[in-house]
């Protein structure tokens, strides 16, 4: 018996020929075994980090369980019906997730994501609030032609900026354009630095643009609430072991927290969003 | 004190002006950084893995330690001096580990993959020894212009391919072209389908042409020995849970036993493999 | 009395309207036209060169006749079934009789050229087994998209290396990229000699990439042993008259003879080479 022959089809019907799966049969049949979380373990509303330290904290928090360990994706929900889900790393990942929620159809998606400063305002700890991303990292380009700019949701991050605003102690939070990219090692290379300079970008990272665009296709709400990490226009501030432990300690927790009451509160106090079809 | 007073430097003088940090500089800090394990604490034979089951497994048999978890990639060594390192997945990851390994040199590195097969020759449970990738990716442009060839080192894959021959309980391998994307869920698309038809490539994956790349332009020897794990062309073929757990059950000791012997054997029985600079 | 005057008309129906050729019918008519041999005369390893010489030399080596004088292309067939043809220089004639060879069906074709070296580790005299070929030729590009890369197949590739270790007077020969151009006058272009360092490219011929991605279409095993005759990065390098007859006196003999070495044992001690359509 063949590998082939025990491997069985996604909700298909069993005489052939077998019909091609739809987007959403994939994502109802994949979103488990990337998270080890059923469909219906997720709840209305989403929260997305690169780090597993989140996830952890945020079921220390909430008393609730973490899926997924061993598989690539790690996931939580808390009794209020907010789940969080480490998609790991670049924007292959980020285009993965906002496909694979075309299963639960969330009401809206945050993303709590770390970026590095590229301008004087974007200092470490500082929250960036990105109003677009410049589309450098190619993978949007499989889902809508490079000129559609890659943007959040506006109320979504209209209620996000409540909450900031609330939060004396973040101090002023910034907004701008983040600058997406596949490179992960270039702080050594001045051609690439000039070239973020002319682009007048805030900030980089490695997700920003592909969730907002591939949300934007899959009529995801969707924002993103970044940590500015390091700041890499200087050599002191290129991101060390250490400097990064020390950022950890300092603003992670204040930012789980704003990202956690943002996607809390928005269920009753945020306006409605609607999705409309072209 | 801020945050930024406390991050240090790295292998920067103390008076400034700081100097800009090198890539080496870079790779040296954050190799530890991203996996766990000192830079010297690698072998100069490296295995690649999207999966910690593999370093898990790899750990197991020669007992020694994971290093790792809980930050992005996770590493092991044996007595031997080969390690193996799960990266994560998508090509923005293939090109960062590709950049950190500058930090250690390694004389060779060979990736144990996944990949989706797209002819009849490339059914499940396959071994393709890809001899060229299609940069499908956009991560490598960002390395070298797009018309150079994405390709193995020939004496690396001369070498897996030995020992492929030798062990035949693997049935034929194949060798052929792989194309390299940034999607992950495109089973349902048509044209991408076509597209794929078209340019007549054997496998899929989301890694291969970007190691690749990386790797010649950092004057790393590279090879990937991908195991096909799912046949998308037809629907039955389409991964899901219980057909990768399938593949991985019957295949994946085979995938991992033949990496390591290709590894090991190739110090002192392969051919010389050289670096030429301008 | 042309030649073209005496060729018939290809298995054409007489009543109209007549059938379209296919491109067997057309191989198989053009193929004697234009090497004055019957195709089969051919046997099932070729060898391919630019020049008459090494056709010449490969008929005295064996006894056997040259075909084609005073034809476009000239051959000769030993009494082992191994072939040569001068196919002439460039990359439509690399297509043409990539194309034509479709008559024949041969087990594997090896192409001996020469080409000029770009970096230090290729010297005059040098053997380079191109592991790929940017497609900088334009002719490929009627065959197949441009991002498909131009290859050789492997495990012809991989004989002919076991055949140059052997040999110990070739000294290390070396593997890598080859560009592949229409222009023959461009060593006086200092902006084309920039893009090619741009590429990385080891070497530059005229026919490569043409060979590789016409043989892949044709689902012919091709592979290319190139001879470095010139080194145009250096004043001193740049080929003359003089030169080239002393590159010739040197190191044709050994090129040949590998030549017909590789493609007269592959049939009996070389893995089996398959050619899967979809």
């Amino acid at each position: 018996m063949t590998v082939r022959g025990r491997a069985r089809t996604i909700d298909m019907p069993t005489k052939r020929p077998a019909k091609r799966p739809t987007k959403l049969d994939l994502a109802k049949n994949w979103l488990p075994r990337y998270t080890g979380m059923a469909v219906d373990g997720f709840g209305d509303y989403i929260l997305l980090t690169n780090w597993l330290g989140y996830v952890q904290r945020f079921a220390e928090t909430f008393g609730c369980d973490v899926s997924g360990i061993g598989r690539p994706m790690q996931a939580a929900t808390n009794s209020a019906g907010l789940s969080i889900i480490n998609f790991g790393m670049g924007s292959p990942n980020a285009a993965l997730i906002m496909d694979l929620l075309v299963a639960r159809r969330p009401k809206g998606v945050l993303h709590l994501g770390k970026c590095g400063g590229l301008k004087k305002a974007a200092e470490i700890g500082r929250f960036i609030l990105p109003i677009g991303a410049v589309r450098g990292e190619g993978t949007s380009n499989d889902y809508l032609p490079p000129e559609v700019p890659a943007l959040p949701s506006f109320k979504l991050h209209k209620f996000v900026s409540q909450k900031l605003v609330e939060h004396d102690s973040t101090r002023d939070y910034r907004t701008g354009v983040v600058f997406t990219t596949n490179r992960r090692v270039w702080e050594h290379d001045a051609d690439f630095l000039r070239r973020l300079k002319s682009l007048t970008v805030m900030a980089i990272d490695m997700e920003t643009a592909t969730l907002f665009v591939v949300g934007h296709v899959n009529q995801i709400a969707r924002g993103a609430l970044l940590l500015v990490s390091d700041y890499p226009v200087t050599p002191e501030g290129v991101k060390t072991e250490e400097s990064d432990a020390s950022v950890t300690r300092a603003w992670a927790d204040m930012h789980l927290r704003i990202g956690i009451e943002s996607m809390t509160g928005i269920s009753e106090h945020g306006e409605e969003m609607r999705h409309f079809r072209y």
